[in-house]
């Protein structure tokens, strides 16, 4: 009976899925969820990738977070539509969560929208949003280990994000190491290198996004 | 009524965490839980007290993770018990894989538990899992901003340690700022400083865990 009720929630939630990327496929926008651990550089990657992109391409972003506003009154200096979601203590966000958003927008004025999870690298891990890809963004301080630790994440990503190699001179993450562990896991898994600091894989980053448009 | 379901397997951890606090205090075993987000540190710091330790204090150590035994193999390395919990996707330990890990040691040769929680900067936060006191590390690559994000896991924490200080230079990160954001959830939460690797803090934290010590 319980587990009944339990599958009823999750296809809900798959369903909502679904319907958020048909709305956004009719508007034809691509769509990213954007996961890491806390602190590991997506909202300042975020703004960067605006700021390279401004001009070119239209992009929405929606910010999860516990309980602050912070990340997307970051955002919204950089002059995009953004809006928060606070989960007030959930630990992920989901689809209906994102349905609500995306009611927020003006979608026939948008290329991108751009999904930025609570930073937690397990349990956003496997809930579809509604978003065409997945991206997982680890950072040179979190170390070489973490693809083995949190598997999941690793799996179910379309894209990986290392973000912040300029600090490599000053960590003991083997890199080697890191994309043999990822390879395992997901042999298929493009992995771009970046820092916000350098600029180091921006314009590879910005070119990924930019062939993603579909129109 | 399924409330009621929840309600009660809540009150059973809540209970089991209590039987394990009785078990280490019986034993005069003083014990810790330290949580964090993934990569802030927790293994290699822990790697650093127990052989700053090593002599005068009789350590064991439950490590918590997804998947992998890899921190138990490293903590195993320094010549303590250790037991690891595989949590198989669960993003938290809960009392009951305390209770199982604590008979795996010789409780009557032992001073002080050291548990490390899944790296998870939420879900963790609100299980009592019999410890003494709750610890939370947080690592200056992550940012300042993290309190106010992750408020739960400041309030509920008895002590922060702030590490890898010897990332400062090479980050925005604003002490000042976090040392207020701190206090603004948890006025009296102590707040110290490390560095596994310049060794800053290390001596002050060994001896903040010798003073816990009960015999």
């Amino acid at each position: 009976m319980e587990i009944k009720v339990i599958k009823n929630i999750m296809q809900k939630y798959q369903d909502l899925a679904q319907v958020n990327r048909s709305l956004l496929d009719s508007y034809n926008i691509f769509s990213i969820n954007i996961m890491s651990s806390p602190g590991a550089g997506k909202t300042t990657l975020l703004e960067e990738t605006i700021s390279l992109l401004s001009g070119d391409v239209k992009i929405a972003v929606i910010e999860g977070d516990l309980m602050t506003s912070r990340d997307a009154e970051r955002i919204g200096k950089k002059g995009v539509p953004v809006v928060q979601i606070n989960t007030q203590g959930g630990c992920h966000l989901d689809s209906s969560m994102i349905d609500s958003a995306l009611k927020q927008f003006n979608l026939a004025d948008l290329d991108i929208v751009i999904i930025e999870n609570v930073g937690n690298l397990i349990c956003p891990s496997t809930y579809d949003l509604g978003e065409h890809e997945k991206i997982v963004v680890i950072s040179v301080p979190e170390g070489d280990d973490k693809p083995g630790k949190y598997p999941v994440m690793f799996q179910e990503a379309d894209l990986c994000i290392l973000n912040k190699v300029d600090l490599l001179p000053y960590s003991n993450f083997n890199v080697d190491n890191f994309l043999q562990d990822v390879k395992k896991l997901n042999p298929d898994l493009e992995i771009i290198k970046t820092s916000a600091v350098t600029g180091e894989g921006m314009d590879y980053w910005g070119q990924w996004l930019k062939n993603k448009i579909k129109k």
